[in-house]
């Protein structure tokens, strides 16, 4: 079988059926018709999911992404299956003793909608996104399309392979949520090496980065303000303002200190709030991140941020709740794991050089899942598989070198061998 | 001919086509198609309004309005008069000299839901709103329909009558913003006696109120922000946080200065902002208003504004824009007019009584035609009639008792007789 | 004896030894000295004053006030007699059944400089302010030489009263600090009637003011944060910052909810904050006000006052106190005895009109006095004495009509002859 | 001669009279006693000064110190050849052609008491701080001790030297003032090699680091507003706010944003505001720096700062004046000098290891003098000469290991011996 024309070929599939976190139904469904018939033992809907970790899936989005699922025809069963929580974690157990090696794969997309450029190469080859408004603009269709060729490839050599191989593929990993989730589930608590990686980002065709930097540890926030109406003018005394209450603690979360051991940020990005222009705001709303370059940095802003708004809310008297809807802690590649994927990728003809540091500058949550590996003892590797792209990440008009699918697949076919070879 | 009964049977008639303001296509159809055939000479469109003076009118709720009336059957050639402007002035001439008397009735109605209760007047009697999410409940169509009725009147009674009667149906009294776009058409320069009434209010059935008081002065504006994006981690010193201007803004609107001679009010109601949680927002939109006991006070409400938004964009180096979506000034009755309406109501069997002074306790867009007219050397009245109510103003129960179309009928006449008697 | 004569000669006396409130030793003991001897029962330091409710008086001005009082020959059994708090209440039994009338006077001046103007009168006759940076600007001098001059008037004419008397003479009236101290002591709380007066303000000479106007509530609060040092470059994250938790909280002060019902202010009049440029500030001393209409008012604005410090005091993880250093209530005139007032008023000589309502816009803790013996079943009327006056109250070149001496005295006295005559 | 002795004693002497930047008139009258006999040409006064350019010296604070220094016996002379201004250049021409190289001694103290404590050197060997208030606890005096040594031995050894040799005794480098305006003379203009020290820090006796980092650019600025006064309660709407002007300018300044390319720092230190309780506040004065790791970061963080004060004091109405009182600049050592103390450094018994790079993690004035002379074509290094010390620069307790001074003298003598030896 030629797994590298599979897996651009899968990758061309999963483009044109982008989905975001948590609305995964059509990829998932599609993940475990591949799979399973392989004899992959899967974990689907809260068998892989921590649900006290659960972050940023609101309900009616996830009703929605299911409604749609079934209207484009995915089988109802598998839909039932997920109890409404995408994403699967697949085990595969040689029988043979051995380490526990997973490999991480997300699935998600952004929300932006796909370019009409007639050269944008899913218009050219007629794969572009079928969903308005969203596309896989990130390369996640890539590394699910990775993922489920390492699937094929696992199967096919399982004879020359020892211990169990664990494939996770992560729902909503745009806005750093569903990665805590699976992680709180504990399957991976047995991982011994946990290995995952990114397509393109800083890196170009031919280059494998494998400590990448600035990858900042985050938080993301909403807060909401509940006080009480009144009429302005007859009645100011009776109301508790929502809005003057956000808007000062939008103040106070811009002037909170930074930390003196490294780079803090914090972003609030959207605001609502008020119901009329004469009526004293009742409802507020406020969706902000903050960022560390360690996870001390990180905690420190987010202690800030609740204390400013516990604060700001008793001194305007109004109610409040923050939720948390995303997190992503620090990148700690283990040393052995980056010699491996070092000496790995510089075996591969598709890989023209390895490099050790690079500057990502961005936030990952396989941070989550690696986090909690190395707490049961395991040790991990994010990688970045470099591939030469049209346009930045995120941006509609986005896509990727292919030839980075064949060096991804190559890492972590090789590591595999390695780790997991009788 | 009946005209309380008349009055009566059109007030429900529009009861079930409210429109919000500057979007009252099927209103003026209706208007017009009453009081063309009676022989009123009507101003429509732009003739009947000053354009530079056109406050809080979004074109594309215009347009949505205008075909929503086609739809549901309104004459063409009527919306295609009105070249997008609601509302009408009509002019009768009765041939003999004698005094320019003009009366206003205001036509929009509320952005509410009106209720289901069964009781509710409306529901039992089955003219209640076929416009989802508007109602009349303000008394507005109780208002249109009193001008109706002494268009009638009027015309019934033109040989007892001297000089020219104007009848002002306007637009988009809710946010006080059609009167002023009438009173800069000149159509009332020639006015001398300018009556106009509200019903119910703070008045139960039986009571009329020649004085209301409270009747504050007040300016509504939308603030706009517009900064420049930016990744808040990569490159937050490319940003231009509009957002955060919005933020401190508000802080400073709120505690601006307020004036020694009397009551000055703010309110921030309503704030939109940015585009996503880790973009340095862009975009930043409030609205709020301001009062003034006195013109003064209100000025120096407004003054103080428009010099925060323009220091604040300032600082924040975003660019701004203010634009003023509302106004209304001060209430001041004419003593000959207010005496000769208590003398008229007191006359009447359906008027138990007459107070001079009363609070009202809002805005009244009634103002900017007063003080046109007031320039110009004419006098004018505003006065509340009383009419027991099921709810408050605005409230999606409200309902008010229909006797008061009587009592206003009864007035309006009156005073008319008195004022135009040959 | 010519009493009036008296009251002048007393009261440049007393123009040359201003002190300010709580330091009052001299002036004090000036009174003591001349009121003891006539066989009046003095209440002396904390006799007459209940400690819970001393507001505003810091103990290193006190005994700085002290020093200086020996130091100019001041007898120090009475200083010792004073136990550091100053302002005396004296008592006088006719030893007939009777009610008890109280007359309250206040002693403490104001931190302005006196004028050098050559035509200033305390200049042209020789009796400036003999302590620098201090002066009678606000008529006080006048309002203690009235009470030492009833004080000997009552005494001459016992024989012709009966119930008790007492004269209250009150320090620290300037901040409306020494009322409420005062009126916590008890010792009014068998009071059937007090009154008091203030000279001048907006009264000319010969006019008599009996229910002053816009007499607001008000309470005046120090609030002081403190934080942690830091180094701002090296360990930001270390510090708690008092100077930016200042700043937000007056942003939110000023900003607070008004109230429906009438008039409430706030200033916030000064700050201070901070201990170097390059140190994360510790400590922040705010010094503000509020005022109201009502007490409800009042208390609203004190309430919403306190929230917001606590608030933001959390936000910014800083410690606080607020300490309420004055206090003035409602004015609440007796209908009864502002009738006695005019009566009495009218019927002098040197008052040519007593008017009934008139705006004297500010706050005055006599309210305190009042307010105590209003709840154990007493009346209060305080009045206002018109005097001509050469500049506004509490500036340099102040002074008062001294005729106003004797419309005060008339009328103090014909108050006691009826109420207390036999 | 011993020159290690003599620097020992000198570093003693001037330990005793310690003087505020901009106040130094004993210390620079001592340097010219000293150095001028031994045939130094000096620029003193506006000689040296580039008067545009000077910043943070308050008028009245150097009248008093001139004060001081002529009542403690000062040649009067000396003092107005000052002309006011502290500080000297010297030069020394050799006769022989040559590079110019300049050496920079700053000279101020900083403002704390020195402590009590027996076992602190100056106390035990009794040369502590005879002024009260101020001490030596930033090791300048040793700076300037090594530079008067330096002085004398240039002289000593004059015939093995060629090209001109320039000694730079500047004032007021704390608060980073009096860098730029010696800079602005034009005396450096023709520097080919300008060297700077600074003793102790963070390396102890023994070690020498040659590229110290984290030197940040700076900018210290002074915020004035000026408002009107008003009655806070009767005329409010008279008033301009000053504190409310400051309160929210600092919430803003606090906020500004970060720059994405490296460490940026604001700190605003100081605040004082409003004159009395129950004024509306006329003036505000703020105290504020900021710091970045790069000029451009730097200037970033300046513009916004001034930014933000002119749309506040706009937004406010209230008139401003923002004052620079400080700056320092990017420490660019040159590696050819950096070099050259490593190789003189390391010659040295008592310097046991030369670092290269090490955090500082201040500010320094130097950069203003460096920048000059780069810019004019020359080259310049700052080096670390490490002392143990007793407690942190600035503590009340700081003394130095005084071997330092003898490290500090070879490195500077060697490198003169390179750099202009014959």
């Amino acid at each position: 079988m030629d797994y590298i024309k599979n897996a651009v070929k899968l990758r061309r599939e999963l483009h044109q059926i982008p989905e975001l976190g948590w609305g995964e139904f059509c990829t998932t469904a599609k993940i475990l018709e591949t799979i399973e018939p392989l004899g992959w033992k899967t974990f689907v809907g809260v068998e892989q999911i921590g649900l006290d970790a659960v972050m940023g899936r609101p309900e009616d989005f996830v009703e929605k992404s299911k409604k749609r699922a079934l209207e484009e025809g995915v089988d109802p069963t598998l839909i039932e299956r997920m109890h409404g929580y995408t994403g699967t974690i697949a085990e595969l157990d040689t029988g043979r003793p051995g380490p526990v090696t997973a490999l991480r794969f997300d699935i998600d997309c952004v929300g932006v909608e796909e370019t009409d450029l007639k050269d944008h190469l899913p218009n050219k080859e007629n794969f572009r996104s079928r969903h308005a408004g969203v596309m896989h603009s990130c390369g996640h269709d890539g590394h699910t399309a990775v993922g489920l060729t390492m699937a094929q490839w696992i199967v096919d050599h399982k004879d020359q392979l020892c211990g169990r191989i664990k494939l996770i593929f992560q729902p909503a990993e745009e806005g750093v949520r569903g990665g805590a989730a699976q992680a709180a589930s504990g399957l991976l608590d047995d991982v011994n090496y946990l290995l995952g990686a990114h397509l393109a980002m800083m890196c170009p065709t031919g280059e494998v980065c494998v400590y990448p930097e600035g990858v900042l540890c985050t938080t993301k926030l909403d807060v909401r303000f509940k006080g009480r109406p009144a009429h302005p003018t007859m009645s100011p005394h009776l109301g508790r303002n929502a809005l003057a209450c956000a808007c000062t603690c939008v103040s106070e979360l811009l002037g909170m200190a930074r930390h003196g051991k490294g780079l803090g940020c914090i972003n609030v990005g959207m605001m609502q709030a008020g119901e009329g222009r004469n009526v004293i705001p009742v409802h507020a709303q406020v969706q902000l991140e903050v960022r560390g370059e360690t996870a001390e940095i990180n905690d420190f802003m987010v202690d800030q941020a609740n204390r400013i708004v516990k604060g700001t809310a008793l001194a305007y008297d109004v109610d409040y709740e923050v939720e948390k809807v995303g997190e992503a802690g620090e990148l700690n590649n283990d040393p052995e794991l980056a010699s491996l994927v070092t000496e790995v990728a510089g075996s591969l003809p598709s890989c023209e050089r390895v490099v050790q540091h690079k500057k990502l500058g961005c936030s990952e949550d396989f941070t989550m899942l690696a986090t909690r590996v190395k707490a049961a003892g395991g040790k991990s590797e994010f990688f970045v598989v470099g591939a030469d792209r049209t346009a930045a990440h995120h941006q509609r008009e986005f896509d990727f070198d292919e030839k980075g699918l064949e060096t991804a697949f190559g890492i972590f076919k090789g590591c595999v061998l390695k780790l997991n070879g009788i």
